[in-house]
C-alpha cells in the first residue's frame, strides 16, 4: 500500500527539492512539508521567511534553480531604487520574490497566524502539498561566533558563511510552540523524512521545539545526509562543522541523528561507511542522493519511501517507476 | 530683493509642477513646499503619500510624465506577481515607487515622523527645496457620494472619479494639527503660493488644519486657478464643481479662495472674468498657466513671483529671465 500520510521536514535548497520529489511521488494530499522558520527575519519592516519561500517556490516550480534562492526569472529593480534611499541592500530581493513578502506580511498584520498566511500563499502559487511552518511563535536561530551572536541571515548572506561557528542558539525557545497543525501531522505520520538540510541550523530549529522530537521518535522516521563525501551540496554545513570540531561525513550526521530516526540515506559515495553507522543502531540506504534535476530528485524520493517501507513493517509500498507529475 | 522665504502648498500634479517651477527661479533654501497628505493612504500595510511622492519625484526630476503619478520609466513586476497572490492590485504601484513606499514605511514604523522621513527621501533624492508634509498627525479625505463616504483613493483611483461627489469629510480633522514646521514656515513667509491643485482635495484639507488658514491670511499670498476655461487641466476639479453645483471657472475658484489669498493667477483664456474677480476683493494676474514641461513651469513662476511681489509691497523683485536650473 503507498503512504498516505508522510510528513518531511525541510529547510533549504537540499530540503526542498526532495520535498518536491516526495511531492511527485506521493498524492498531493499524502504529503506534508514542515519548514524551518528559524531563519525569518525582519527587512524593512516585512516578515521574510526564506525557508518557507524556497519550499514553496520548489513545489511550485518557480524556484531559482542557479541562485538557490528567490523565484526564477526575476528581476531586482525595487532593491536597486532602494539603495539610492538609505535602505538596506545586502539582502537580496527580487521584484516577484518581493510580492510575497508583501502579501505575507499584509496578512499577519491583519492577524491571520503564519500557518494560516502559508496556506494562503501555497493555494495561490498552484502548491498540493501541505506546508507548514514549524510554528506560529518567534523562534530565531542565533549564530555564535568568536565575534559575538549574529542573526542567521547576517551570517549567511551579509557575511557569506565567513565568520568561524562555535555555536548556535535559538531565540525565543523558551516560549515558542509548535503550530497544532505541526503536532498532529506528526502524530498521524506513516513516516517522518528529515530532508537532506542543514542540520544545525534547518532541522534543529525544528526538533528542538517541545513534543516535536518525542514524536518523531515514535514514528517510522529516517533522515537523509546532506553530506556526500565529505561535503555539502550546498551551504555551510561541511564548514560548520570541522568548526565545531567534527568531521564532515555521513556518520557525524548518523550521530547527530541517532536516536531520533531510525534509517538513514547516505549517498553511494559514502556506503563505505555502513558498517560505522549501522553500529550506531541505524539502518542504512545507500543511494545516488545528489538530485540532478526534477527526475533526480523524484528518484531519490522513491529510495526513501521504500527504505521508509522497510522501517514501517516491510509492507511493499508500490510508489511507482515513474513520478506522479511530469518534472 | 529676490524673494527668500517662498512657501507653496500643493497636492497632485498641477501643484508639483508649479512648484517646480518655483524651484527654477528661487534660491533652494528659498522654498518650502506644504503639500497634502489627505490622500495617503495604507496599501498592503505600507503608508503610500501619493502627493508627497508627486511632489518629490517632480522636484527631483523623476516622475512619470504620462501617466501622472509614479516614476518614469518604471516596471510594474511587483505588482504583476501580486496579483496572483490574492492581493489588490487596482492601485497601481511601480517597482521603482515601491521603493519609496517601502523606505517611508520603513522609517515611520522606526518611529521618524513623516516630516523627518520626508526630509530623509527629499535628500536622498537630492530634492533642493524643504519639501513638509502639511500634518505628522493622520488627516484622511473621504468622499461623500449618494453611494455613502469613501476613501479618496477609492473614489480617484478604484472608481476613477465616477461616482457624483455631494461633500468632502476629513476624518481626524478633530485631532490632526498642523507640523510645527508648517506653521514656522507659514508665519516667515515673504509669499504664500496655493498652487493649481485640486481646491477640494489637494488645498483645503491643509487649509482646514488648526493654524493654517490664519496664517496664510497674515501673509502676502495667491492662489493660481487649477481651471482653464472651464476644465481643470487633470484631474476631477472640475467635474466635481458641476457636481456641487458649482460652475467650473476662474470666479468660482476666486469666490473659493477670497478672504484667504489677495490675489489670483488665472489663465489668459479667462482674462474675461478679470472684473468679475476683482469685484470680490482680489486682485488679477492674467497669464498662460498650462505649463508646458519645465519652461513652462518656470514661465508660470515668474509670473507668480512677479506678481507676489506686488501683493508683498511693489518692491520689484529680480526673479531673472531664464531658470535657476537647467530643465
Amino acid at each position: 500500500m503507498p503512504f498516505t500520510r508522510v510528513v518531511a521536514m525541510a529547510g533549504g535548497v537540499g530540503g526542498a527539492r526532495l520535498a518536491h520529489g516526495l511531492a511527485q511521488c506521493l498524492a498531493a494530499e499524502a504529503l506534508t512539508v514542515i519548514v524551518n522558520t528559524g531563519d525569518d527575519f525582519e527587512w524593512l519592516g516585512l516578515t521574510l521567511c526564506p525557508d518557507l519561500d524556497t519550499v514553496l517556490y520548489t513545489l511550485a516550480g518557480i524556484e531559482n534553480r542557479k541562485q538557490g534562492w528567490g523565484r526564477a526569472r526575476d528581476t531586482g529593480h525595487v532593491l536597486e531604487a532602494l539603495g539610492p534611499l538609505g535602505a538596506p541592500t545586502w539582502f537580496h530581493v527580487g521584484d516577484r520574490d518581493l510580492a510575497t513578502h508583501l502579501r505575507r506580511s499584509e496578512l499577519l498584520w491583519k492577524g491571520y497566524s503564519l500557518t494560516e498566511v502559508t496556506r494562503v500563499l501555497a493555494q495561490a502559487l498552484g502548491v498540493g502539498p501541505r506546508v507548514l511552518p514549524m510554528t506560529d511563535d518567534e523562534l530565531r536561530t542565533r549564530v555564535v561566533t568568536p565575534e559575538g551572536e549574529m542573526d542567521f541571515q547576517e551570517y549567511f548572506v551579509k557575511r557569506a558563511c565567513e565568520p568561524r561557528v562555535v555555536g548556535f542558539r535559538f531565540e525565543g525557545l523558551e516560549t515558542a510552540q509548535a503550530s497544532q497543525a505541526v503536532l498532529e501531522a506528526l502524530e498521524h505520520a506513516e513516516l517522518v523524512v528529515l530532508c537532506p538540510s542543514n542540520p544545525y541550523v534547518s532541522l534543529d530549529p525544528i526538533l528542538s521545539l517541545p513534543g516535536i522530537r518525542e514524536r518523531v521518535r515514535n514514528r517510522p522516521a529516517l533522515a537523509v545526509s546532506p553530506i556526500i563525501a565529505g561535503a555539502a551540496v550546498k551551504g555551510p554545513a561541511a564548514k560548520m562543522m570541522r568548526e565545531l570540531g567534527l568531521e564532515p561525513g555521513a556518520p557525524e550526521i548518523a550521530r547527530h541523528f541517532a536516536g531520533t530516526v531510525q534509517g538513514l540515506v547516505i549517498d553511494t559515495a559514502d556506503a563505505g561507511s555502513t558498517a560505522e553507522i549501522e553500529a550506531m543502531g541505524l539502518r542504512v540506504r545507500a543511494a545516488p542522493s545528489l538530485m540532478r534535476g526534477p527526475s533526480g530528485r523524484a528518484a531519490l524520493a522513491r529510495v526513501v519511501l521504500d527504505f521508509g517501507q522497510e522501517l514501517a513493517g516491510g509492507v511493499h509500498v508500490d510508489v511507482g517507476d515513474r513520478p506522479r507529475q511530469a518534472a
